[in-house]
């Protein structure tokens, strides 16, 4: 994996344009919402399986627009959405999975991580917060607790959002020309964005280090909102296909059930 | 109010048919999804408000597709959803009202109860779970509890889906005639059902004594599922509207980031 051979325009896998994007976003979002609906029955009746979707990017990248467009066509019943920001002093008394742990899903729920875990490899790479045989041990780290998540039964689907310089350099210049927009501006997005080249060596590395076969990375390009959004609900859906969880049998006698409910 | 006065079959403030209202469902939804963006917006600077939707019903009133036909249109980022369901032995050796304070959520945010701590004087009155003396004093406790959450900031909606028995009876049919609903029938629901009118005086009682100017109750009519899920967006969209959150000013100075951000 070479972050910097991939083409943030590029749209790998689809070859239709805008239009046909968001087309497939809205027609594929009914599966996307039935799929998760079988996945919380199934739980009812004791199925281990849920979904746990990480969102890492730079600042601007879209992580807010996927929530929004892709995971808001599930029933709310079935996620759970935590923004992990700057830790508390004591979340930072505590080792860097324990807020992590806090925040995960039960069965049949699919989680979603704005931000998580990699925040502690990767700011704390680029910004020497930790030192570097701390930031060593982490992977090591995260490659055991992800195991850990997937043998109780978790997908876990790992996304880096992937933008160019120049592409966020326009959406924070649209964060500063419309007022409906500056409560999303920072002025320390700019520190982050000077520090551009150090970042994108640090999702290299942690991308490297913590790829695992059953909890995969997916860099995905996401100078097009659109494309960016098709990929991800294409990756929910393809875990929870995988999961194929089934409408539970009934645990009572149906016609018995009914006579039951006739009398009543 | 006399709960047996109000036809679950009526849709008062609504002239329309089915078809009309769900033109208007998927018409507000947009406002809805915009007002509560502001809402979260304005609270990231320090905006106190946020909203509670409690929803309680009979079974098969229809709490889920309040949520995820009304609930759903929402950023999933803006929303907190909690279903209480019997309380464990831990719950159950604090107040009643220990579990229902953890589920409070944060400013800018829209939680939704599915039940409440309205459980511990509905279901615990009819079936005598509580002494009749500690029913009495939850009374007060819930009316002192959300006065509490109105001085904070909260605007308290409390719905009551209100059906038929005939009405029930079929959506529990339907339920036992479907494989994929399977797994919402639990033989249980027929015991609350032969206790209907039982149930039908407690929530008359319990919305009598906790029907407060700041936290009012809704009775709304649900056996026209669409004309419920109508009757709950305005609800929310009126709470939003009068909370009517604004979009924060720059903290910033614009023109000094746009030049930052040039230079970067």
């Amino acid at each position: 994996m070479d972050l910097s051979a991939i083409d943030p325009n590029s749209t790998p896998g689809f070859s239709g344009k805008k239009a046909d994007g968001q087309a497939v976003l809205a027609a594929e979002a009914t599966e996307l919402s039935e799929l998760q609906e079988r996945l919380f029955a199934s739980s009812r009746e004791g199925a281990p399986e849920r979904v746990l979707l990480i969102l890492q990017a730079m600042d601007t990248a879209g992580k807010g627009g996927i929530v929004r467009h892709v995971v808001g066509a599930v029933d709310p019943q079935g996620i759970e959405h935590h923004a992990f920001k700057a830790p508390s002093d004591e979340e930072k008394s505590h080792d860097f999975l324990w807020r992590i742990e806090k925040q995960l899903t039960g069965a049949g729920i699919i989680g979603v991580f704005d931000r998580s875990h990699y925040e502690d490899v990767l700011v704390h790479r680029v910004k020497s917060l930790s030192p570097s045989e701390e930031i060593t041990r982490r992977y090591a780290a995260i490659k055991d607790f992800e195991r850990g998540l997937v043998a109780e039964g978790t997908r876990v689907i790992k996304v880096m959002l992937h933008i160019s310089k120049e592409e966020q350099g326009a959406r924070l210049l649209e964060r500063l020309e419309r007022p409906d927009k500056y409560w999303k501006y920072n002025p320390g997005d700019l520190e982050d964005r000077a520090l551009w080249d150090q970042f994108q060596e640090a999702y290299q590395i942690a991308i490297r280090q913590t790829d695992l076969n059953d909890a995969p990375w997916y860099v995905v390009p996401a100078n097009k909102k659109w494309y960016a959004r098709v990929a991800v609900q294409r990756l929910l859906i393809n875990a929870l296909k995988d999961i194929n969880p089934t409408w539970p049998p009934a645990d009572f006698d149906v016609e018995e059930e009914k006579k039951r409910l006739a009398a009543s």
